[in-house]
């Protein structure tokens, strides 16, 4: 889209191809989007940006997968804090060198609105540029707090157990593009359990893991033989364990959360929920130490966090 | 910030930046912000995103003013809603190859807050990347209507005058970085006239009167001889006339708002307004033309969107 004339006809498509809502008083168009509001709950609000060559490979992913991968990562967090999504707004910046921007613009739009509408969020703003460089895409989105209230990172105590909602390790072999936000898991764990803490695991689950610690000001340990591995780990052929690959590798996007062991016993007896199986992976500790154990041994968790390997000179 | 540790260190120097507000439940630091809310108005949200080598190159201008335009355009659009922002979020991308990345980053958000804290509004939440590409930065602002509704850019009358909020033309000149958001005479005027219609010129005064008008389906009569002038334009010494800057020059972000006649007599007779001069500029016509007149001729209002400079080849 190198004119301004070129921005506007694009406008012009994305203000035809946006549907309308109810709530939605002034979408994309003007100088702002306006929403009615009609809200006792507090408001969640995210934000997360996409780099070509950090997140995605543009050429390799394709535009449509991006677009949906930018508002997935940004579902994911108002799943985190068991929240229902709402409004979006979108900022891109596309590659001036890119053979057809239009396009690219469309199907960047296409993968944003499709997974929007699957889970009744609209589009209601956004800003368009070309540039010199890599595609850069900026989501922000704003949910309701769901009605269990606001889940945090810091609510987690001694004793409770640590969950996560799926199998880790081995998104890079797609499933970082594909994933579905776990926001009806959560909506329905927020009615069976008591959630005290809560992270969607897009850093690798020993660091995030990590976090609800240190937010929680507890310690935890982990059940080595508990921890649920993707099957996508054994077609990574490296030399990682395939346990190193579910504790470190990053954006799995599951969901990990603490409850208390009450509602953990009725939760395991009361499989699935939501449809998925929930693995019951540790328990918190009031020492802060942070443990993985197995029959023979217990080490500390390794720390380290996940690096986009995207990003590695070497890829 | 190149590895992951660097990141969070920056996220606690941030957390430690960030004043508190009651409004925020929740900061930076955990999936979502959280915000109060207790308004029975709609809310506005608009979100622009800022490229390097596109709206600034940031070897000249310094992250500093690099981060403030980025809180000011988006200021300036709650300003044409006549709005009141209340809180931001901030996604950034910033290059790998530079010296100081950290230094980088706390320069952008000390020019993102100074702003922000000048206009009470809340930096609520982010997202810090790092990448092998140029800097990038995408604010996000939510805002309050203001008391006197919602002001759009389709309202604008066969009749009502055109004003805009200060001189235009040759923003270029450092005005584009260091631009005050006229979010406190958008505020004085909505209680001293009916605003019908309202926009800031981000794109070059003639186009973003053209989208008044298309919006309200109005035309409109421009009086060349009432057009102001910044006084920067005579220091750009280039082909184009000095009106010509003024029409097309971009990144003004002036107000340029439609106002009844009667209105318009009054704010005239009660000048200045919020320490401001305003100048009435012309009129809008129920003929869908667009025109400037001087004493002499009357000629199409030029149409040609402003073209980011920095993104010239030669430039």
């Amino acid at each position: 889209m190198p004119t301004k004339t070129d921005e506007f006809a694009y406008i012009d498509w994305l203000r035809q191809s946006i549907p309308t809502s109810p709530q939605v008083l002034v979408g994309p168009g003007d100088d702002c989007a306006v929403l009615a509001d009609s809200n006792a709950l507090p408001w969640l609000v995210t934000t997360d940006m996409l780099l070509e060559g950090t997140h995605f490979r543009l050429a390799d992913a394709g535009a449509y997968r991006v677009g949906r991968k930018a508002m997935a990562v940004n579902l994911s967090d108002i799943a985190a804090m068991g929240g229902t999504p709402k409004f979006a707004v979108v900022s891109v910046g596309l590659p001036r060198s890119h053979g057809n921007v239009r396009m690219l613009a469309e199907e960047l739009y296409r993968g944003l609105a499709d997974l929007a509408a699957e889970h009744a969020t609209a589009i209601v703003g956004g800003d368009t540029n070309t540039w010199a460089g890599g595609l850069v895409i900026s989501v922000t989105l704003m949910g309701h707090a769901g009605p269990g209230g606001v889940v945090r990172r810091s609510g987690a105590k001694p004793g409770d157990w640590l969950f996560v909602t799926g199998p880790l390790g081995g998104s890079i072999l797609g499933r970082h593009f594909t994933f579905q936000p776990r926001l009806r898991e959560a909506a329905a764990l927020s009615t069976l359990a008591s959630l005290h803490a809560m992270i969607d695991l897009s850093d690798g689950m020993a660091g995030d893991v990590g976090h609800l610690c240190t937010e929680s000001g507890c310690g935890v340990v982990l059940h080595a033989d508990r921890i649920p591995i993707h099957a996508d780990v054994g077609l990574l052929g490296d030399e990682k364990t395939p346990l190193d690959h579910a504790l470190t590798d990053g954006e799995d996007f599951e969901l990990a959360f603490a409850v208390p062991p009450d509602d953990g016993h009725r939760l395991l007896r009361d499989q699935p929920i939501a449809g998925i199986t929930l693995h019951h992976i540790g328990e918190f500790r009031a020492e802060t130490g942070r443990w993985l154990e197995s029959k023979t041994t217990r080490i500390p968790l390794p720390s380290h966090g996940y690096e986009h390997r995207f990003a590695a000179p070497s890829n």
